[in-house]
C-alpha cells in the first residue's frame, strides 16, 4: 500500500477525514461482500444436494446484490469503487487462504461463524457514521436465511457423529483467530477507518472503555453463535 | 432413470405428453442454469483482476436468477421443481466433468461457446412451444454481456500469443463433441422432450428435412462464433 493515496490520510475535524472513512468502510464491506460471494458459491457447488446447492446460491446471489449496492453508493459519492476496495484486497484474500474450509461442513461453519463476527463488527461501526451510510450498511449485513441453514446442518451432522464437534471446535477458533489477526492489519494501515472507531473527527468516536466493552460484546455474540451450532467457542 | 415416472411417459395427442415435455424443457434449462451459475463463479474466482472477478460474479448473479424464474414457472404449473431437474443432473454434469476448463481462458471459450450453443437450441425448440413458454425460454437465454466479455478477453489474449488460438481451436472442437454426445443421451432418454422437436403430440413439431436444417443452422452459429472469438471451428 501507498501511504501517498488520498484515502489514507489521516482523518482531520473537516469532512476530508470523513468521506475517506466513509469510502474505507464502504471498500472493505464491497470487498468482503464480493469474496464472500465467491465463497458461498464455491460452498454450493461442493453441497452434497440439490436443494443444499439451490439454498447456498441463492445466499451467494443475495451477497453479489449487496456488492454490487455499495458500488452504487461509492460511484454516487465520486470515489472509484476498485479503488475503495484495493487497499482491503490483501487482509481479505490472506485471511480466506489461511482458512479453506476442508470440505462441506467446514465451510458452511465458516459461513456462519466468519459473517456472524463480521456483520457484529460492522454494525458497531455504523453506530459512528451518519444515519444514511448506517442505513446502507445494516441492509448490506441482512442475513437472508443463510445462519439458520448452517445451524441446522451442523447440528444434524454432529448428531450423527459426536467426534465431528471437536474438530469444527477447533477450527471456529482458527477462524476468530485469523479474522482478528487480518482486522489488526487493516486497523494498523488503515488510519481513516480506525478513527471511526476511536474518534479524531466530526462524528467523534468510542473512548477506550467503550472499545474493550466492544470487544466483550463480539466475543460473547461469538461464544453464542457457536453454543447455537453445539460447539464450544 | 426409472422409465416408470410420469415425466417420461411418451406423449401423446392429449394434454398430459404436452405437459410433461414442457416440464422437462423447464427442468433441464433450470439445472442449466443452476450449474451455468456454479461454473461461471468459479470463472469469476478464477479471473485475474478485481473487474473482471466483478463482471464474471454479475453474470452469474443472472444466471441463478434465470434458475429462481424457471423453478417459479414450475411450482406454478404445480410441478416438483427437484423431479424436473433430476432427469438432467446426470448428462450435465457428465458433460462439465468432462469439460474442465484447464485456466481463465478455456474457461471463457466454454461459458462462451457453451452457452450459445445451449441458447441457439433452446431457442429452436421455443418454436414449438406455447407463447407464454416461449417468452419464458426467451427471456432466461438472455445474455447479460457476458458474450462481448470472452470475445474481448480471448482476442486479447490471441493477439499476445497466437499459438493460443490452436489450443483453444482444439478445445473449442471438444466442447461441442461432449455437448452432442450429452444432448443425444438425453433426447434417447427423453421421449415427452424430444417429442417437442419431432412432433408427436398437439403442439407439432419438426419433420427430417427441418430438423437437418436446424442442425445446420446450430452448426453455422457455432462457426460463427468461433470465428469471432478469432478461433477456426
Amino acid at each position: 500500500m501507498d501511504a501517498a493515496t488520498p484515502d489514507q490520510t489521516p482523518p482531520t475535524e473537516d469532512g476530508a477525514g470523513y468521506r475517506a472513512a466513509v469510502v474505507d468502510l464502504l471498500g472493505v464491506l464491497a470487498y468482503g461482500e464480493l469474496t464472500g460471494f465467491l465463497r458461498m458459491a464455491a460452498d454450493a457447488d461442493a453441497a452434497p444436494t440439490l436443494p443444499d446447492k439451490a439454498a447456498l446460491g441463492g445466499l451467494a446471489a443475495a451477497e453479489f446484490h449487496h456488492y454490487e449496492l455499495l458500488v452504487a453508493r461509492l460511484q454516487e459519492m465520486g470515489a472509484d469503487p476498485e479503488a475503495a476496495m484495493d487497499p482491503f484486497i490483501a487482509a481479505i484474500d490472506e485471511f480466506h487462504a489461511r482458512t479453506r474450509p476442508n470440505g462441506w461442513l467446514e465451510g458452511l461453519v465458516k459461513a456462519y461463524v466468519g459473517d456472524g463476527i463480521a456483520t457484529d463488527f460492522y454494525r458497531e461501526v455504523s453506530a459512528y457514521v451518519d444515519p444514511s451510510t448506517a442505513a446502507l450498511v445494516h441492509s448490506v449485513l441482512e442475513n437472508g436465511g443463510q445462519a439458520e441453514f448452517a445451524v441446522q446442518a451442523v447440528r444434524a451432522s454432529i448428531e450423527r457423529d459426536e467426534r465431528i464437534a471437536g474438530r469444527l471446535a477447533l477450527w471456529g477458533r482458527r477462524l476468530v483467530g485469523e479474522a482478528i489477526s487480518q482486522a489488526q492489519r487493516v486497523a494498523v494501515e488503515r488510519d481513516a477507518l480506525s478513527s471511526l472507531l476511536v474518534g479524531g473527527h466530526d462524528h467523534g468516536g468510542a473512548d477506550l472503555a467503550e472499545l474493550g466493552r466492544m470487544f466483550a460484546r463480539l466475543t460473547d455474540a461469538h461464544t453464542r453463535r457457536m453454543g447455537r451450532l453445539g460447539l464450544n467457542a
